[in-house]
């Protein structure tokens, strides 16, 4: 046997793709013979190709990791994506659901009766059916519920009572406790019949007779000690130590700076309840990214990539219609000033710049405060500061590219007054840009409300409506 | 001793930061006292007053770890920022410089002479020296070059020559290799011999006499196993590795799909040259997905917070003069019909909605193609599918809205041919938003160029000059 060089796995995984796509591709060839009659139907369920084709399918789907199988799921219109699935073991079915994006798990769990579904439950942790449950029917739930233990029944309870930026929906239940007062070579003996320790494990929790957490014991000072030490000896006692109702974005802040791997989870009166994984933190971390990333595009969740138009429009209706309300405002901003513009036209022609500009920006100064707020890094005392220097940046680019865009105007329409008009206008909506930009997230944030959501809109709105006010205006005083 | 409660660091770092703050304040009353001249300079620095105080503020510095002090750094201003630098111990001065953002290194090491940077540079492993690399002068990478001994020379030179988003760049080589024939007993002992392990070691690295890796042995196996078995029996040989000119970002991503703590990273031989950690991708990925949103906001780079505004305005230009030349053309573009909307002003109201909802549609498709392209989901025998889709999107929001707007219009201006052109010029950007959304990444792709960047500009300049052309030029046709 040979190392498996698998340094590419995005590479690899599309290649499976293309494998499965392939095999794919051939039984529907000789499925169409059905439907184009040629074939009766009992006859293709007993043909030979058709089988080969189908058992070579599920071949490659067993020898792939249920993350790259999730790939290949999502991949996949959702016709072939539910025949790959049909074919998938159905004792993988739950750790793929894990893997999954919501809306593809959705289309997965839609197609599964209660049995299967309690099934693929069933081979999960009770953490991972936390992460699972919200998609589950109610009637799988309390069955599940019911099917469980006693201590895993309240660990599934709590776990589905936090919202999904809590300590508490991210973590598990696979810790490893110990006692202090045990030798380093009662602890090595112990582990050795526990025969298997938890993945990502790399440190024991050290707790006493009433499970208070005391410290932790790491893998490499288990390793490297001398084992007739006590554990209480060898324990480190400065432990990061997270609560289940802490946020879930600082959590993963702490593992970021401190760069664990796990960390114990703690109740308010130091029990130990459960611990926090490096890789439940990379997930949380990737997958907040990507909401930012789509709420900034407005759209309102992961969109599955072959969902029925009707679905789509739904996850994309409300941006617009924010959109819309706002520019219909901008617009009527404009209309105030139709007698202004019946008298020089070139004023409908220029002022879509001036409120292009401004919404550049403004929404370059509010992505700075956002993520400075984000950092805890602005307070009452430099929050001045920043706003000082924001508006040194919009007069300086104001009239560099006021001037710039001032002299064009003055040079196609021959008219020196529009030119300066114009330079006016760009710098004065870059300054309101600006102190948008500063004010808008920060009384967010005063506020309590995530800076982050709406503040893009926001901004654009008032550097639009503002755009147009600013440069009509002007020019309705000293053009007319 | 009590375990520290360290469950809400961002809490923690933020009083740390405000008691520094105070501190600081404290210290420059004193010293206000001297540019008052109310006290000679030589008494304030013999002063007990403000010796105690920069004591404090030493105390304080020393006992928080170098990421917070990295932290309270970049939310300093740039004259305490260097007051507080000045305070740190130089021995710590690496590690604090490896945390702090690009921008405020900088500033700290312009603050440094080059016998500073060298102390600093010498306290680091060689894979921290290369991060560091980028931002030293000349001469204290020559001279750190000449202290190091062969190895680590060739270490850092090798570290240096790979781009930031190469795997390369990213490992360290902290690897404890151990050979495949020596029995788990041996292994134990050996790393008791070792003392310290490095961090994050979740696994020992088995290579063959020639270095060549030839396995994993995962420290929960070496725990579990029975002692007496070798390297050889208990050891995984199903790894995931990577090689030096390997992509980061795929790397992160089989990092995330298949939970690793650490992965070797070999040459083309199959030769063990370093490690690959979960912290080092947890790093990259943040640094990556803040990249993607200053991007989008047409940000260079991380801009320190303080910086002086010449050195924003260079950050911002850039992406406001690209956004100039776009809204120029669309100016342009409505000059073209400056006739038509002399005869009908209603037209240079209600132009901005045409272009404004085009921009928002093209950019949620845009979003949605850009993910699935950096996911490897689209190939050309779906990219039809999913551009039939997007017009099926295009056409239902376009009716919808485009009739709310095109009603409103109506009702406005009493004029239902009106009301109709919005209406159709609405549904036409969307089809155009929709056409290009899918096209615009897709040949980016095609052409190996990364459709993250400049898709955004792209798709509003044809939207914004498309609506203004649509609608306006529909008007010219119907309306006069």
């Amino acid at each position: 046997m040979t190392v498996v060089q698998d340094g590419k796995p995005h590479e690899n995984v599309q290649a499976s793709l293309h494998e499965v796509q392939e095999l794919l591709r051939k039984a529907e060839l000789v499925e169409s013979l059905v439907h184009k009659q040629a074939m009766p139907r009992h006859e293709l369920v007993e043909s030979l190709v058709h089988k080969q084709n189908l058992a070579a399918l599920q071949k490659k789907l067993d020898e792939l990791h249920p993350a790259d199988v999730a790939y290949i799921l999502e991949a996949l219109p959702l016709e072939q994506r539910l025949k790959v699935w049909d074919l998938v073991k159905a004792e993988r079915d739950g750790e793929i659901l894990l893997e999954v994006s919501d809306a593809v798990r959705e289309t997965l769990i839609k197609h599964m009766d209660s049995e299967e579904l309690l099934a693929a439950a069933e081979t999960l942790d009770t953490d991972e059916i936390a992460d699972l449950a919200p998609d589950l029917p109610k009637d799988v739930i309390e069955e599940l519920l019911a099917s469980l233990d006693v201590q895993n029944r309240a660990r599934l309870q709590s776990a589905l009572s936090y919202e999904e930026d809590r300590v508490g929906a991210l973590m598990d239940f696979d810790m490893v406790p110990i006692r202090e007062d045990v030798t380093l070579e009662t602890a090595l003996r112990y582990l050795r019949r526990l025969k298997e320790l938890p993945d990502q494990t790399d440190k024991l929790f050290v707790v006493d007779r009433n499970n208070v957490l005391k410290g932790v014991l790491p893998l490499k000072r288990l390793l490297t000690e001398e084992p007739e030490q006590t554990v209480r000896e060898v324990m480190a006692e400065d432990v990061v130590v997270f609560h289940p109702e802490d946020d879930a974005h600082e959590a993963a802040q702490a593992f970021e700076r401190y760069d664990l791997v796990t960390a114990p989870v703690v109740d308010a009166q130091g029990h130990l309840i459960g611990r926090l994984t490096v890789d439940a933190v990379l997930d949380f971390i990737r997958e907040e990214s990507e909401a930012e990333k789509l709420n900034l595009a407005g759209l309102r969740e992961e969109e599955d990539l072959f969902a029925p138009v009707w679905k789509s429009v739904q996850n994309r209706w409300t941006w617009l219609a924010i959109n819309l309300v706002t520019a219909f405002v901008a617009s009527r901003v404009i209309g105030l000033f139709e007698g202004t513009i019946e008298k020089l036209v070139a004023l409908a022609t220029l002022m879509p710049i001036v409120a292009g500009i401004g919404g550049n920006s403004g929404n370059q100064t509010i992505t700075m405060i956002v993520r400075a707020l984000a950092l805890g890094q602005v307070q009452d005392t430099n929050a001045r500061k920043l706003l000082w220097k924001e508006l040194g940046v919009a007069v300086v680019n104001g009239l560099l590219w006021g001037s710039v865009i001032g002299l064009i105007a003055w040079w196609l329409y021959d008219n020196v007054a529009l030119g300066l008009v114009m330079t006016a206008a760009m710098t004065l909506n870059l300054l309101l840009a600006a102190t948008m930009g500063v004010l808008i997230p920060m009384v967010m944030y005063k506020l309590g409300r995530d800076p982050a959501v709406g503040s893009s809109v926001m901004i654009t709105a008032i550097t639009d409506s503002g755009g147009f006010f600013i440069f009509l205006g002007l020019a309705t005083l000293f053009l007319l």
